[in-house]
């Protein structure tokens, strides 16, 4: 189990490195800046690439609501969500860190509340909490399906890691101005121990909501996938 | 058949959630937002993810358009049709519905014609109601030679939800000016419902013109695509 | 070959619906339009689309300078050529036709010079004639280099058809300033027809270019990567 | 040996070629341009396509730093490194001269540093050299997890070019703005030498991190990612 705790760690580094990483270094550059286009495609592009590198080693998960789901559907072992849940946050803490580093280094850096998830009057365009949090519910919910789906000895081999980045991107193409677009518990910690008071306080629902959201995924998913 | 209109639901649902949620929360935001290139990834993806998800399971439609086009061509049976867009009627509607809650939730919200198809004063960029027939007829046409081509026997396994997905996605990128892209009546319908008056009284071109084109692409197909 | 050349027919429509397409119609809506990432990304998908549905039929070329650049490299019979372009012509002139149509339905519609292809003042961001040959001399080239190489026998199976898509993306990424990117004498010629005088006068270059480009990428591929 | 060699050096021209050539050519003219999105999309393409074309010739290494990486992991004999490093540099310089006068055949052309790499004053968007330094190791070190990750024997045949391309347009999402992103000494030289000065004085940064990130990327993977 100690390299499968190594690839969730490796793959949550990435995940928070490059989409949060996107986010805060490149996203608002004047005229160039990548946009919230170009964010999605990063989210989604950290787990299409570490999902085909090390999804043979741990399943490639690299987020603590997609273990549960995963649980709840009865395709992981009860006994291991506790482990990957902290190597995942470990590695999603450890990514903060070093891009904080490295966003201090810009001449007048002012990381603000970091890529930090939120709603209300921290949600990016506005959004209420309620907004929030149905749309966290109902996306995790959809990646859930999209996992199962395509891991699913029905669906054509090999191209699982594909459409499970893909569907991050789609995710953030659709969310990003409500909440940050969340999803993932271990992104939204990372993120809120260097956003400070705010973010802290909100955090609780990227815990909540993407849970609540991953459960109802599996269950649908079991209803309406498994062969009987 | 429980099984296949449920994942006709599913899949719809996604496809209206992902593609118009993308089009009504992220398009316009200021700076940042996405625009009509972010719009059409989200469709594209839509169904990319959810035909690798459940295409095994119900063939992956999630366009009344698609299922009969391929009724046309001898793919699908014509006593599943109706049934088949019910569900992604449901499906569709369903979507709008949440999608609208959530919209709704934003400081000084207005929705306008939400994100309906249309024509003349109501195209995004003034086209006329010819132009939106021809664009509507063409566009749906290849969405249909596209999939009969790729999920024929000739064709390499595995990578027709790519294709179908990334067509989806062309389609957009090339007429969300004309008439905001439908291809798809239950899309259309399910936007209409929220989007008011002009949205309802030109519904009928977003069922009229999608069916001739699919219906259109399933003839070029069999004349040129099938083996003798 | 009747269906081979209606397979040729119908990507190259294809190819110009779509790629000149947007271009036309989306490119440049205010605020909201695709630019030029968003047209790279349409002519990419119109070979990826047309390459996973028809390439099984005819190879998929919807283009005169592969179909040569094939022929250079000993891969496509000498006899065919002929009658592949004229149904290249065909296609992508039926597309500029229709294309030209619903474009004409735009309030206050002024389409310029379609969407032509050029050097010197016709140039979308003012670059020479000698610019515009190297650029289209050498994309061709690598064209062909990847289409050599990617429909190997030493190349992974049913990949091709993505990695070529994704190359004409690129390409058109990289030089659409130069000369709104040809690479493609039909492409170039259909749209010259609406484009009038210049790019009449210009047309000339995007049939030269391409076609030296697309011999000497044959020429490496087979010095390069041909088994001895 | 000599195919490799070639190999190596068309390929690495490509990247240069596409990906500094999108930057150069593309990525700032007004309103329509590419931007940094359209930029990090043309970098990954370049390798994507030719892995696929010629990676069964030469491995599609492209990068110096991959080279050291992959001997370090022990994938690579050490007695090639040398050769293959003098290949890509050829391949990069060949393809920088070229872009060199195609750019310079522009109206009023000014091309300032080329598409150089830099940090400091040199570094787009204002990061100190500390950063730099970091953001290259860092990106170096997972592009070899990737690269070393999907070409193992656990991971599904055929999409490690797709996955490796994709990492490679990631990397550029993030990292632009800091440094212009190398992780590719071979991209570095060959722009330092048309970008003057301060470019050629701070090479020794994008030769030094991404030869260090490569190694340690190696040694991640194997102590995670090898079975025992």
């Amino acid at each position: 189990m100690q390299k499968q705790l190594g690839a969730e760690a490796l793959g949550t580094f990435w995940l928070v490195f490059g989409g949060c990483g996107s986010a805060v270094l490149a996203a608002g550059v004047p005229e160039l800046g990548i946009g919230f286009v170009g964010v999605s495609m990063a989210f989604g592009l950290t787990v299409l690439t570490m999902a085909y590198a090390v999804g043979g080693i741990s399943g490639g998960h690299f987020n603590p609501a997609v273990t549960v789901g995963l649980t709840v559907a009865g395709r992981f072992p009860g006994a291991k969500v506790i482990p990957y849940i902290i190597a995942q946050l470990v590695g999603a803490i450890a990514a903060a860190t070093i891009l904080y580093i490295i966003a201090s280094g810009k001449t007048g850096a002012d990381l603000g509340s970091f890529a930090s998830n939120g709603y209300g009057s921290a949600s990016p365009d506005g959004y209420s909490m309620l907004s929030g949090l149905i749309v966290e519910i109902v996306l995790t919910a959809f990646f859930l399906i999209v996992i199962l789906g395509t891991t699913h000895g029905r669906a054509p081999v090999g191209f699982a890691p594909l459409a499970i980045g893909l569907a991050l991107t789609l995710i953030h193409l659709i969310s990003i101005p409500v909440t940050n677009t969340s999803v993932n518990p271990a992104r939204s910690t990372s993120q809120a121990l260097f956003g400070g008071g705010t973010a802290i306080m909100q955090l609780w629902l990227f815990w909540v909501a993407p849970m609540i959201g991953a459960a109802i995924g599996a269950l649908i998913w079991k209803a309406v996938g498994e062969n009987d």
